[in-house]
């Protein structure tokens, strides 16, 4: 009998009747010939409330406490679905990350797995029983519980399907699948039926938010086939593998990623000297804090040079701090900082055959008059910085242009 | 450095101010030079929500699935808790069950503590840390969460308290301690400052809800001094300790308990045989529904035997099943439910000492024409059962009598 993982997101078990909803998936596989492993995250809203509290009780809190607190919703998402299950008939318990044990590094609210310890799982799972996994928790070497940073249950589930070697782990969310752009802004936008991890692992960097970053890195590593789905309709989801299932009529462009939050930080008027630019990479590098879309120009008064870069807006403070304290040292002028920014990224493993692959790009947002304030590639993307006015224009002309809209794809 | 048990209830840490609050206390008992372990409920409300969804999901639910959902409301107090006193320059850390662990029985839902793993906590606490416990739950040798049953965290600090020969348990509340009746219904009720255990336990047992019963007998078994007090109050609480520590002046009756979660049921026509009613009792013993206030009187029409007693009002339908059941067998004629009834207890060691203990007692109730419906005793426990309408009357009343009023007892 083959293994398969199906995990279940927040907005999948926010209520009772949507924890029911979920066991009859569950059920499905079951009745499918499968053995079950369920992977439950927290009651949307549980984790705000329960972070809300550590960070009422204390601004530099313990997070070792952080952890415990916060993992006990997982906990409660984990008991109730089992309950639901046993409930239509079919046998399950639950399982906390102590219990299985899921080993994780010490690193309290981003610790990594090391190594699941699935002996008495599959005995359990030998025993005719679904399990039910608490996501998102582990348990450090010391005996504590540690939890895997914001989204860490697509984790769990993809460690699990890894260790297990599972045919196949099912991701149940609140969309029906990956799309060529963030529906909200693009009506065109259409749901892609398949992905390869690299393409999924470059729109998630870019502000996709559909899956975690570190899953779809350890579902490639693990060549793990991940499916992203709804847990409410019964389309076909958004299937992620490795390059050897992809179809000869895969399109070369795959879809369009945008982030709003991130910020544009220039540093103006520094020497124009590359030791000083590496002494700013150096700096932020230390304090762990990644910039994006680094760019440098000449100042307008000649022979000085503005360096600008983006930040996540939640490290923006802390990262004008470091460098105001640094100013005498790499001897800037003015610190500028720029929230009205957005990043627009192309993204499709096809930029590496184009051509001119940024030329369509530049060429379109002139015509719309657009600004680009900085570019940036790899190669199966291209990002530009452009005023988040034009947002929206810019996501839908682009997603024109590069024939992703719905009646061109069909 | 002796080991202090301070124990907060849920109402007691009901919001993160109440927590301060505790985390207050807590630095008290530190700074007096004292090593505390603190064991915390859940935050009120939150215990009853847990039941609620683990209910609504499943009528005959999976009761090691219960545990896992519900213990998860302590394992957040004792995070928090433990945040609030870091947050006052206290070192401290949680615990769960699991952690210590403290090792039940496998009857989930009411499982009982079987012994407990000092070695870690003792250690945590020599570094100078204060341990913060999660009450009410535990670990089955076969690795499943076990709780203790409601007001099962009173068990938790008592059992530690055993465990760690602790100098004193002080179990915090929203009463400032055990009152010689229930203020709400005597306006002269007055705390005591002394009461031994065995009086304390049938306080407990015969309706006083201040603390747990099993957790006054392990109290009782081990020694252990406790003290019952307000977290929001300076006053000195109840002292409960073995009679050694009894005064001279200590008075013979201590007080009065009453339970309005009784009812009572009569089996009508009961042939006059001794085996009969035997059969009865072995019959309720065997589906484990414990009876009380025990009477058998002659019915009206000769021969034939009438048998009441009383039994938890949440046994009562259940109760009834058996019986109806068994209606053959036993030979009764029809089976009366009587919900309105109140049992009074008069509790205290000098019954031992009086001439007629239960002169008073009936005399007093009969000048105010109160009907006694039956009655039962025990060395240091007189209690009738009454029509509950009588109830506040017949309290007051009593209080008056046995010289319990406030101004009496000054």
């Amino acid at each position: 009998m083959a293994y398969i993982v199906q995990k279940f997101g927040g907005t999948s078990v926010a209520t009772l009747d949507l924890i029911k909803k979920a066991a009859l998936r569950v059920k499905a596989e079951v009745h499918a010939g499968h053995q079950v492993v369920v992977v439950v995250s927290a009651m949307a809203g549980t984790t705000n409330s329960l972070v809300r509290f550590v960070r009422d009780l204390s601004a530099t809190y313990d997070r070792a406490e952080y952890d415990a607190v916060v993992s006990s919703g997982e906990q409660v998402t984990a008991g109730l679905l089992a309950l639901a299950l046993q409930n239509i008939g079919i046998p399950a318990r639950s399982w906390l990350g102590w219990q299985l044990p899921i080993y994780t590094t010490p690193h309290h609210t981003q610790a990594k797995i090391d190594h699941i310890d699935t002996i008495a799982l599959k005995d359990d799972l030998n025993k005719g029983r679904v399990a039910v996994v608490a996501g998102f928790q582990g348990l450090s070497t010391n005996g504590r519980i540690t939890t895997l940073g914001r989204g860490g249950s697509d984790t769990t589930a993809v460690a699990l399907a890894a260790a297990l070697k599972a045919e196949r782990c099912d991701i149940f969310t609140d969309v029906d699948g990956v799309y060529t752009a963030d529906p909200h802004y693009v009506t065109a936008a259409g749901k892609l039926e398949h992905i390869v991890y690299q393409e999924m692992l470059e729109l998630a960097a870019q502000g996709a938010k559909v899956l975690q970053k570190d899953s779809i890195e350890l579902a490639m590593k693990h060549k793990v086939r991940l499916q992203v789905l709804s847990s409410l309709s019964e389309t076909p989801g958004t299937l992620i593998t490795n390059d050897s299932e992809a179809q000869t009529n895969y399109k070369h462009i795959r879809g369009l990623a945008h982030s709003l939050n991130e910020e544009r930080l220039t540093l103006t008027n520094l020497p124009q000297n590359s030791s000083k630019l590496d002494k700013v990479k150096e700096l932020l590098d230390t304090h762990h804090i990644a910039i994006d879309m680094l760019q440098q120009n000449l100042s307008p008064c000649g022979n000085h040079l503005n360096l600008s870069f983006t930040v996540s807006e939640i490290e923006v403070e802390r990262t004008q701090g470091i460098l105001q304290n640094a100013k005498r040292k790499l001897q800037f002028n003015d610190l500028l900082r720029d929230p009205h920014v957005v990043k627009i990224s192309v993204i499709g493993s096809g930029l590496q055959t184009e051509h001119s692959p940024s030329h369509k790009l530049f060429q379109t947002l002139r015509e719309e008059g657009i600004m680009v304030k900085s570019v940036s590639s790899s190669d199966i993307k291209l990002s530009v910085l452009i005023p988040s006015i034009d947002a929206e224009r810019a996501i839908a002309s682009l997603h024109t242009v590069y024939q992703l809209d719905v009646e061109e794809r069909q």
